[in-house]
C-alpha cells in the first residue's frame, strides 16, 4: 500500500441547466481513489458511510484495488449528502442542501496497514479532521496533498493555518486562492500561500485549466474543450486523484514530474465531466486515458519560434 | 507595403479597480499597427481622427513604418471616444460613454498603394464599414482577419454574416462566439462559426487565453499569469496586431505558423496590460518581446508522459 486517500464518500443529488439526478454516488474520496486506481493497483480509503450506501459500489471500489480497512459503516446511520445546482456556465454552482449525517461525528481511524504509506491525499473535509489524520502517521509521507474549499476558510481559519504547515501541495480554485491570500492577482495570490507552509501550490481554473506553482515557476495545463459536459461533479476531486495517482506509480515527486502529473489529473478530470457521477472512472481503460493524454499534448504544442 | 489594418484611432477613458485615466491614447487599428509594426517594417493604416488628435503620437507612428496615407484628419471634428469601467476581475467592463464623432460618417478609402497587400486585418468596426475596405481591393489578400464584437451581432447581424464569408480568420471573445453561434459549448460554436465563412477563428478568453479553431483541429495559447494588470484596454487589437504582424513576416499562413502566431499575439497583448494605452507597444525591444515569447514557452511545456 502505498497510496491513502481521505476524504467523504457520499450521495449527491444534482443539478445541470441540462438535466437533474438525484442521489448519485459522490464524495471527493470515492473520485480520488477511483481516479488513482488507473495508476496505481492497491489503495486506502479513509471513509465514513451509513448503511444506507451500495454495498455493490463498495465492491466495485474493491475490485479496482481500494481497500476498505480506513472505511467506517455506520449501523443506522445516514451517509453524508449535498445537493447542487449548476448555472448555466457549468463553471460555478450553488448548494441547495447539505446533511452531514454521518460526517457531523467522523473521526478518522488510520489502520496499522495505512501508516507508513509514501503518499498521501487529503481530500476536502474540516482541517480539523484532515489534522486527525496527520496526527496518526508515525513518519511523514513522502508527499502530503491538501484539498480544501472556501467554506472552511470562513469558519476554520486557525486550523486550516495550522493543517497548511504539514503539508507539501495545495489544490484550490482561483476564488479560493484569492480569498486564502487575500490578493486579487494569482501570481501574488500563490507566493503569498507558498510562505503558508505548501511547497507546491495547484490553482484549478474548472473550464480554464489549472496552474501548478512552486516558489519560482508557473506551470499551466488547459482543459480539454469539450463538446458536451454532462456534470463537472467530482472533477476536481478527479483531477487530485490522477495528479496523486500519477505521481505514485512513478515514484517521482520533481516539479517536472508534478507537471506531467497535472496533465494527467486533467486529462482524468475531462473524463468525470462526460457523465453524471463516478460512472467514467469505472470503464476508462488504459489506451482511452493515453489517447486523451495525447489530446492534451496536441492542443498546447508548437513549432519553435526562431525570430522575430 | 503587405499589410494594412483598418479600424479607429481614438481617446480612451479608463477606469479600472486601482486607477483612471482620461483621454488615453486608444483605437483598435492605433494597437494593431503598434503591435504589428515589430514584426513588418511598413504597414498601412486606413483610419479617421478629427484635428484633436495629436500630431506627435501620428508621427511616432510614422516612425515605426505605420503609412497613414489612408488616415483621414477631418478639420473641425472630435476623434472617436470611448468611456469604460473594468470591473474587480479586470476580465469583464461597462461601457460609459460612446461618442462617434468622425466615426459616424467614416467612409474609408483605400488608398492606391495599399491595393494588392497580402496581409488585412479589419479592426472592430461597422460590417459594412469592414465590407466596403474589402470591395475596394481589387485582387483578394492571401489573409483577411476580421474582429468583431456583440454590439454589431445586436444590430447589423445580416451585414456582418456578409462580411463573414468573405475573411479567413474571425477573432472574437467566448461570449461573441456563443452568441454568434447560439451554442453554449465553445467546440460546438466553433464548429458553427465555421460554416459562415471564415476558415480560421480564434477565441479570446482574455486572462484564461485563447482558442484557434480549423475545421478538425484545436490549439490552445494561455495567457500569461501577470503580477500587476494595469489596463486591458487593447489588449484584444494587440493580440491581433501580433498574430497577423507575425504571419506577414514570415509569410507563411499555415496552421501550424497560425499557432505560433497566436503565441506571439499573446505575448504582445501581455506587454499591453502592463500600462495604460499603447505606451508599453511604443518602448518594446526585439530581445523582450523574444523573453517574453520564452516565457510562453516554458508556461506550457512538460516532458512526454510516456506510459500509464
Amino acid at each position: 500500500m502505498n497510496l491513502v486517500a481521505v476524504g467523504t464518500v457520499a450521495f449527491d443529488s444534482i443539478e445541470t441547466p441540462f438535466a437533474k439526478k438525484d442521489k448519485v454516488i459522490g464524495g471527493a474520496a470515492t473520485y480520488i481513489t477511483l481516479a488513482a486506481s488507473h495508476f496505481v493497483k492497491e489503495s486506502g480509503l479513509i471513509s465514513v458511510v451509513g448503511d444506507d450506501f451500495p454495498t455493490d459500489f463498495l465492491q466495485g471500489m474493491t475490485d479496482r484495488g481500494i481497500d476498505q480497512k480506513g472505511l467506517q459503516i455506520k449501523q443506522g446511520e445516514k451517509s453524508f449528502f449535498w445537493a447542487g445546482k449548476y448555472h448555466y456556465d457549468l463553471n460555478s454552482r450553488d448548494t441547495l442542501d447539505t446533511q452531514l449525517n454521518v460526517l457531523a461525528t467522523f473521526n478518522p481511524i488510520v489502520p496499522d496497514e495505512y501508516k507508513n504509506i509514501d503518499f498521501l491525499m487529503l481530500g476536502n473535509l474540516a482541517p480539523s479532521v484532515q489534522m486527525q489524520v496527520i496526527d496518526q502517521l508515525p513518519n511523514r509521507p513522502k508527499l502530503v496533498v491538501l484539498d480544501t474549499m472556501n467554506f472552511w476558510m470562513d469558519i476554520a481559519w486557525d486550523d486550516l493555518m495550522k493543517v497548511l504547515t504539514k503539508i507539501d501541495v495545495l489544490t484550490i480554485n482561483d476564488e479560493e486562492a484569492r480569498q486564502l491570500a487575500k490578493e486579487y492577482s494569482l501570481v501574488k495570490a500563490a507566493r503569498k500561500i507558498l510562505t503558508m507552509g505548501p511547497k507546491y501550490l495547484i490553482i484549478k481554473k474548472g473550464e480554464h485549466g489549472a496552474l501548478l506553482f512552486d516558489s519560482h515557476s508557473i506551470f499551466f495545463a488547459p482543459a480539454l474543450p469539450l463538446e458536451e459536459v454532462a456534470d463537472p461533479t467530482g472533477a476536481g476531486d478527479t483531477f487530485a486523484g490522477g495528479f496523486i495517482g500519477y505521481l505514485a506509480q512513478t515514484q517521482n515527486i520533481s516539479f517536472e514530474n508534478m507537471k506531467r502529473a497535472v496533465i494527467v489529473g486533467s486529462a482524468m478530470a475531462s473524463f468525470t465531466c462526460e457523465k453524471f457521477g463516478p460512472e467514467r472512472l469505472l470503464e476508462l481503460t488504459r489506451e482511452e486515458i493515453m489517447e486523451r493524454i495525447e489530446e492534451f499534448v496536441a492542443l498546447t504544442e508548437f513549432e519553435e519560434i526562431l525570430e522575430v
